[in-house]
């Protein structure tokens, strides 16, 4: 096997496993593979998949550097993946060093939140914004930090929490145990629970929503929205508005140049931007700028990201030689 | 003129003046000089004392470099003083190239909060912490943010303002015009209002504080409370919870090695400090460390924080020859 000069991009999504292979500089994949992930599979399934997809694209090459994007808390200072919200058996899992030994090669693990903010920076809506904070919108609600050009892990590698930032103590119970979070407030299931309770309540207003029933969605809600329905309009209002309130809060402790924002629920619309944007200008200081985006490269953020790992272990490297 | 090996810290505190001259590497003043400023002065009386004390201080020698702390927002890369909230007349001032020329030295500046941040991490209750949270509760609530062991200024040079985050959106009003920020619910002047505010809506309710009129001032309200003056303690207690409340939000988002707490307020009390404590433990993440403790350098931190400033600028030269 010879070093060749090409990078790995390994992307762990909790429902889906992405593998990419791109050559060093070059900004078009050569290869990329995706597996949908069975329900109810467990660490192992995905070790196994990963490296079988990795090595099928690989067809014998050794990378020269492997980025990794993992879906959970990852200590990347050591490479350790800490656990899964969603997949037993993750747990103080030595990812890096696994991978290290199987492929021969130096790896870079990051959590998705970081590795998408820093493929944003590097490659997407927030080039040559030295500080950016990314934000991530769908089951959940995250958040990564560029500072300096570089992930800020923080000293525990939880910094970038907005989503667990309270827009208001007397509002919806959040997973976390505590009310009114901006996750409970504005993520897609925030927002499907939000509207159900809205019909609910007000058995009489009319909405095009009541035809789902329990299945519906953040997606139906936007969908609704945006053809006029009013209680949708409100409902997903009301989700905006907390997002914008967190972001504020954000930039009034962060003063970042800009804000990315992707995730599903950033396709809600242009009435949803224009309120996330109104609020966190109401909720920071005059002087500070609010320029907030929508990311660029969608649900290849963290595989992007992953390919800035390895590039910045290349250019570590380089400076060590 | 020789170049000799002193550096000249600066520390303009709006009510107060203060200069100070210690050996590279040294950790104790040579000398130190202070002035009070008279009430209603403006920049170019500032201007002229610093001037005048520095002089005095440096008996002809030169420094070798110059760091500056100023009570007021600071564009540190090109070393311009934005204005000053309190003191007419610094708008837009080059006050790095005006102290370069008058002294013949490379020049630091940058805000108070940041600064003394920049202290307690070199010097003080912050060593080794290299990202770190400076929480400064006075007359106001200030914040200064190092990470990677150097200021972090943010993209407008405004980063840190934990004192405008807001805890409660149905809160008193700020001065920032917003409603429920940290400082207007947890600063000195907010603690001497919201205890008349209590004496007055609870006329029947006994309390020490009753004999201060309207010159009551939040140190009466902690030393009350002290004592056991029930208002007192409840409104301390308030106050602490929404300062804490704030840190918690902080710390989510930054996730920070270390908070550290100066400023008078900070001096009200041990129970002062469990509620810091507790509301900002119960305002973050479990997996998040709270790890809050007290200023060791107290008034001093902007002048320490101006050596860190003056010993940077000489490292960076050493890099560059």
């Amino acid at each position: 096997m010879s070093h060749t000069n090409i990078i790995l991009a390994l992307d762990y999504g909790g429902t889906k496993l992405s593998a990419a292979i791109i050559g060093i500089g070059e900004r078009a994949w050569r290869a990329l593979a995706r597996v949908q992930s069975p329900p109810q599979h467990d660490a192992s399934y995905e070790q196994a998949t990963m490296r079988a997809l990795a090595r099928e694209l690989l067809k014998g090459e050794t990378p020269r550097a492997i980025g990794v994007s993992f879906g959970g808390p990852v200590d990347a200072a050591r490479g350790r993946v800490l656990l899964s919200h969603h997949i037993p058996g993750w747990e103080d899992t030595p990812l890096r060093d696994q991978l290290q030994a199987e492929f021969n090669a130096p790896v870079s693990v990051d959590n998705d939140a970081n590795v998408a903010a820093l493929g944003e920076y590097r490659f997407g809506a927030g080039r040559d914004c030295d500080s950016l904070l990314y934000v991530t919108v769908s089951t959940g609600v995250g958040g990564g930090i560029i500072i300096g050009g570089k992930i800020y892990n923080g000293a525990d590698a939880v910094a970038g929490e907005i989503g667990h930032t309270i827009c208001d103590l007397r509002g919806p119970l959040c997973v976390c145990g505590r009310r009114g979070c901006v996750e409970a407030m504005a993520c897609g299931p925030a927002i499907a629970r939000a509207a159900r309770e809205r019909l609910r309540a007000e058995p009489h207003v009319s909405s095009t929503l009541r035809a789902y029933g329990d299945a519906l969605t953040a997606a139906d809600v936007a969908r609704a929205a945006d053809s006029g329905d009013a209680l949708a309009q409100n409902v997903l209002e009301d989700a905006a508005r907390a997002l914008g309130f967190g972001i504020g809060t954000a930039i009034t402790l962060l003063n970042p140049m800009r804000v990315v924002i992707g995730g599903g629920v950033s396709k809600a619309g242009e009435r949803w931007w224009t309120i996330v944007r109104q609020a966190a200008r109401a909720n920071t200081l005059p002087q500070m700028r609010v320029d907030i985006v929508p990311a660029a490269l969608g649900d290849d953020a963290p595989l992007w990201g992953a390919v800035a790992l390895a590039e910045e272990l290349l250019g570590q490297k380089a400076e060590r030689v």
